[in-house]
């Protein structure tokens, strides 16, 4: 959702130190630019070199059986986030262990062989940012914040929201002011404390980075907890491995918006060969992103390193980051893994909204849209291997962006209630 | 959502008959009034005295590893539904083992001293319909029916047609012509085959009624295979069971519409006492109604046994049957275990909504409300004994009922986009 502008890692220190094992078994912060190391705490960008700063851990061994015997959420890879051994035990809104589909009408569509849908829709607030949510829940309480917060434009804000109030915490969510009604009412309802700013989400970001950096004890989920929230993501990709029985896909294809959530399943397959816990083996990571906001496909495009910011025009809002902090790496790990970056038109992202919908009864919100029609894009562009295993992510869910699809579908037929007229339709 | 008028069973008899094992474990549908046994098909009604069909059992010995090594969806619980043991292998939407939270801030807000909510709204069409729907789709399957098909006007609809998609069968969907367009097209998405009614919901029940009775091959979820379709609620009384350490909670508050939900839990529960799943103890059963359809309720609070049917007036749509197939049963069940039936009205609704949400971080539509206002009834009149473990069932999901919320809820300030004004507010 959102891309903070990343600044000088100026936010609170705690006053005491975190507990013991506050962050399971991570160990630091470590810069993804120049591998400086910073202690755990607050921070999001390395006092070296500004780059931004991801969790590092010393993982202990960890078995199959051990997640397996763990809860039907998240917590069950407890100990491959930065979290502590008793994360259940406080309030939470438990998300994750969404279903994997198997797509057997999408792939037959498509022409695919083997197909799945990783289908985030059902968690608690209907979007893959309870994920990230709950992690950094975990770290603001852990850092002792008193203020538990973010900036949004949607599926995040329901998110915070949400799990601020369960977690009985001051939750501050901050929103464009312009944002439709429904949409503010979907986030107001879990608090008392939506703030409304006269300006366009980036204005909404910058005032939330400044509040950041001046008072103490905020916890910004995307701004001065991100490093812990990012991790969050990485249960998607533990999550497939393991409903897989434990085997990594062939392929994947991810939406892009700040690019982190692409980067997390790279990490969490790549964690996963390291433990032992799936057998190493190659496979190709695909970002999606709409046409109105495609800076990394572009630059995937155009065979360069560098991204160039765009302002985004597109009905895709949750993946409308003009300028998204994970692109390079995004673009790294694509060309790496011999993926690629494609982009669809807003047409083509409603028509993934009905394709999938009507062959697997997922109703998708724009982004997964996007997913969709890119796979749809990838097949037909002979990008991606039909004949390998293929997991496509749905990020969020269709009541949130039902306009996107309103005035194309609707009744078949509109009857008198009689047998009759039923007949009549040519139905039966 | 729906109560279809009892009718003779003259419907499609299925060619040749279904498989072995078809339907599981079940032997026969029993008749609730007289008893008499009718043959497993597509029948709902007692040939003898009309009576409604109920199946009928012989469970093998089932063990609690054996369902915690099923899937984390309501097959886990197959040997004690009318499927086949190879459910899992056939499209379906794979609903349930939803989360059951512990709500400390809401028993802490109400007085009580153990409190659970079970949240059915992360299902994948988001209500406990997609339990139901999964089972209908199974017995239709079986039955070799060429249309699945049903009358609603909100969640049920949503989980047919979704359903109906992913199994790749002919799926219509009728509905009153005016429902609101939004509800239109979160059905519409799914299916070409929508028919809106011009008429009220007892109009589109009654057509589906009359076409279940005039085609062959039509298996209407709520009509036709109702008998196997009810039996998926009892999927929630299992999982609340299991989730508690398999044991049973001393108290339940559950929505009643048809009533058909509650008298399944209660089913539920005494097949895990049967089959030694859980200890054999004392439990009440508590239903919940809105005041402008509170039939049973009435019916309670008069000491009577009849249901006197009601002309529905409540936001809570998803509970307005004014003339409940499962009355008596509901109120029979209510008064032996020890509970009862209550009624709020719809402002009452409304708080029982951002009750949830501010506590819980739950969004629910308007009959989570009700049975959340319900059970604050419960403990403010004295009906509910506080010192006991109570478990509240959320069935459905805020974004499909906004509107209940929507002017109660929105920003506590709206600002210019700067840290000075911010301060302003004194929200820091």
């Amino acid at each position: 959702m959102s891309a903070p502008t990343i600044e000088t890692s100026t936010t609170t220190p705690a006053t005491a130190g975190p507990r013991e094992g506050a962050f399971g078994h991570a160990v630091a912060l470590a810069c993804r630019e120049c591998g400086h190391r910073t202690e755990l705490g607050p921070h999001y960008a390395c006092p070296e070199c500004f780059g931004p700063l991801e969790v590092a851990y010393e993982f202990p061994a960890v078995t199959r059986e051990e997640i397996e015997a763990g809860p039907s959420n998240i917590w069950r890879y407890k100990a491959l986030l930065p979290v502590p051994d008793d994360i259940e035990q406080s309030p939470n809104t438990e998300p994750g262990f969404t279903r994997l589909l198997p797509a057997k009408n999408l792939a037959a569509e498509l022409g695919l062989d083997r197909l799945w849908v990783k289908d985030d829709s059902t968690n608690p607030t209907n979007s893959f940012k309870d994920r990230v949510v709950a992690c950094a829940l975990s770290a603001a309480r852990e850092l002792d914040a008193k203020v538990f917060a973010c900036p949004s434009t949607g599926n995040l804000a329901n998110a915070v929201a949400a799990a601020g109030a369960r977690a009985g915490m001051k939750t501050v969510v901050f929103i464009p002011s312009n944002l439709e009604h429904a949409k503010q009412v979907n986030s107001a309802v879990y608090t008392d404390s939506l703030v409304a700013v006269d300006g366009n989400y980036d204005d909404v970001n910058k005032l939330a980075s400044e509040i950041a950096g001046e008072e103490d004890g905020w916890a910004f989920v995307n701004v001065n907890v991100r490093p812990y929230y990012a991790e969050g993501s990485k249960t998607l990709g533990y999550e497939i491995a393991e409903q897989l029985g434990w085997r990594l896909p062939d392929q994947v294809v991810i939406p892009v918006a700040s690019g982190s959530q692409l980067t997390k399943v790279d990490k969490a397959f790549q964690e996963l060969i390291t433990l032992g816990l799936v057998e190493d083996k190659p496979y190709r990571i695909y970002g999606a992103q709409a046409e109105g906001c495609s800076p990394v496909s572009a630059a995937y495009k155009a065979k360069v390193d560098a991204i160039r910011p765009v302002k985004p025009d597109t009905i895709a809002k949750s993946l409308a980051i003009g300028n998204p902090a994970d692109g390079i790496y995004v673009l790294d790990i694509c060309r790496r893994t011999g993926g690629a970056v494609e982009d669809v038109t807003d047409d083509q992202v409603r028509e993934g909204i009905l394709l999938l919908a009507r062959t697997e009864g997922v109703f998708t919100e724009t982004a997964g849209g996007t997913t969709v029609a890119v796979l749809r894009k990838l097949v037909e562009t002979g990008q991606l291997d039909t004949s390998l295993e293929t997991v496509v992510i749905n990020t969020g869910m269709g009541l949130k962006t039902l306009d996107a699809v309103a005035d194309r579908v609707g009744p078949a037929a509109t009857i008198a209630p009689s047998y009759d007229a039923f007949t009549a339709t040519g139905i039966a």
